[in-house]
């Protein structure tokens, strides 16, 4: 018997039932929880690691490359510190906040991208002062201001291919595609952007963009698409030494997901640019953050309403906005393994409002009580980074674990 | 001529320009900007007064009615001690945070309504220590642990009559209706319910129901139909002191909006429980708060993308989340008054994702300049109480103007 064929699809080393209880990291969950209680979010240090491993791995197979963590997934300090203490991974911002709290955590200006929109003067201020953060600049006035205020600078141009991905081909995750967006500098206005880096003496080295989020193997030919319509911008610029292929690497949300399939999506980076002599820069946001997470929560309402059959529990939306708002499921799983049957349950946080549904239909043990735990999964990106205290329900601890 | 005539569907006279200047409760607009800068909100008083007392009078036609303002929608301190101070309207919250966050304002126990759901054991000890608070439970779950911690305790019942409501029929607004929702006790449940409080020696003195939000005059037959439906449940509470409606009074979010008739609003309460010699009690929240709320913030960003003029802000969905997730828009306006010719625009905030879009394909004044403030009405509900430091662009300063 193959244990591995008995796992449940999210399960992976760090990750599984043990004897029938959830471990993480080397820990108990139960016995963490007994630290901390609920809600709490869990962070996983190695679980971090591991991802850059296999994406700088991966990676290696190019010439050079650098990996910016965007850090809009996840920006606790522990996270941070400890993706520097790595080696492996600069990070990426786009605010003046995150730039100070980047360098807070210990980050140097050269490990740090800049990719940002709506910038204010102040903003650029800020960049014109630290000449090696690696801006990108996704609009022709961003270009134009930032010669207010410093010239010769090295800059990147965000271009935008008119063409988009994202998990599922969800639209809200779509940064780019027929519709027109604020992403970028598109092909008409390029030869204008060109020509006013060059006013302003700006050395335009990098090509960046950035079309969606959360794509996976099946959306590997909608990404070489992207690519293809990126040559016709990287092939003007004569001071290249980046293209920069911004985020949205996806991790399964699903048991009908399948891994991103790395290798694969490495040769179609190769195929177009192998041949380059430029770094090829990623800004995994999700990629790294996002299977690093769990929040726990309690159960504190197990009860029937007409035919369905809710599990209340001590958290909502406002903690982890992603499956509301962008369909995006942080599946519900049990502490304590049951041998019970399943049924279908709709899993509900402490919001008053209609749309604060867990998971909506889904099955789960027949067993689950009131006082019992439930660990949230994928809770690692664009949950705390994105979470208000709506009701005044948003106390939650969160929990880095080496 | 009638100025009344010549003014946007918005204006009013605590918010209207004059001699082509945006004065706002007395201030000029550019005036308060100096002091504050951008991104700020600013919230009259005077307007929060006068929806309350135009409330009030309407209600006036019952026998007895009591008002319990929803800080979930709003629940910034000087706003709260105002309305104490106003001495008409008490408070609705739905945590334990908003319960001691109205104490810490000034509010008084029996001032003070309790909706919330899937609720803690812990957040019940604190209801049973404060019997005074006017609880609303609306699950078997909740009477029955309640009963742990005291009895002979006044409750409410939410029940949920299985109709819904909501702003232009959104689905995303209705808390009751054909699918089964987490809120209330169904008829299939009461006679349980009802048994579970007298077990515990509870007094049933109040029926809640809360259907949806932002209603307005063409929804009111819907109404009418809710109330039909919730007859089955008061005529079998036998202590029944008080009938809450709950909220969802909504405010006209377009120049297609109507506002709501009071007065027929009040009939329609009128005709069905006019002769219950009960107490009529209703938890407004954004009738009471939205409009009273502008949201400033500067254009950075003046920029035509293929086909689309864009205009881009320093501040995103982070600071206002029911533009980009409920449809709720909240209308840009510009500060002073322009004679040029329209256009359509696209307005974005600075927030890197694709739904950060404020206004989309938008008529306004063509002169709008990198510099300028634009002022977003309707920013009084629903926006500070949810929002989040995405990208670490949460810096906004809340201003309260007598």
């Amino acid at each position: 018997m193959n244990p591995q064929k008995d796992r449940l699809w999210w399960e992976r080393d760090d990750l599984c039932y043990k004897d029938g209880q959830l471990f993480f990291s080397g820990s108990s969950m139960a016995d963490l929880i007994g630290l901390t209680g609920t809600p709490a979010f869990f962070y996983s240090g190695r679980r971090i690691s591991q991802n850059i491993e296999r994406l700088h791995n991966a990676l290696s197979q190019l010439d050079a490359h650098k990996i910016y963590y965007a850090i809009k997934a996840n920006r606790f300090a522990p996270i941070l510190t400890s993706i520097k203490s790595g080696r492996k991974c600069g990070v990426d911002v786009c605010s003046p906040g995150e730039l100070l709290h980047a360098f807070s955590c210990g980050f140097e200006r050269s490990e740090i991208s800049y990719t940002a929109n709506s910038m204010t003067n102040d903003e650029l201020r800020l960049l014109a002062n630290n000449p090696d953060v690696a801006l990108n600049c996704d609009s022709l006035s961003t270009i134009r201001r930032l010669g207010q205020f410093c010239s010769g600078r090295k800059i990147g141009i965000r271009v935008n291919p008119a063409l988009g991905i994202g998990y599922r081909d969800n639209e809200t995750l779509r940064y780019s595609g027929e519709k027109t967006t604020k992403f970028g500098i598109y092909r008409d206005q390029f030869e204008e952007a060109l020509r006013l880096a060059s006013e302003n003496n700006f050395i335009v080295d990098t090509i960046h963009f950035h079309t969606g989020c959360g794509y996976l193997s099946n959306q590997l030919s909608i990404f070489n698409g992207i690519l293809d319509e990126t040559h016709w911008f990287v092939d003007q610029v004569k001071d290249l030494a980046c293209i920069n292929l911004g985020g949205g690497l996806g991790v399964p949300h699903d048991r009908d997901d399948a891994p991103l399939d790395l290798d694969a999506w490495v040769s179609i980076i190769k195929s177009h640019f192998g041949n380059k002599g430029v770094t090829i820069c990623v800004e995994p946001g999700d990629y790294i953050a996002k299977d690093s997470g769990l929040l726990v929560l309690e159960v504190n309402t197990v009860e029937r309403k007409q035919e369905t059959d809710f599990i209340g529990v001590n958290g909502g939306f406002n903690l982890a906005i992603e499956p509301t708002f962008y369909g995006l499921p942080c599946e519900p799983v049990v502490l304590k393994q049951k041998t019970s049957k399943m049924k279908p349950v709709t899993v509900v946080g402490n919001i008053n409002e209609s749309l604060d549904v867990w998971k909506d239909n889904f099955q789960m043990p027949d067993q689950i009580q009131e006082g019992d735990p439930l660990v949230f999964i994928n809770a690692g990106g664009y949950a705390s980074s994105m979470m208000s205290n709506h009701c005044m329900r948003g106390q939650v601890s969160e929990n880095f674990l080496f």
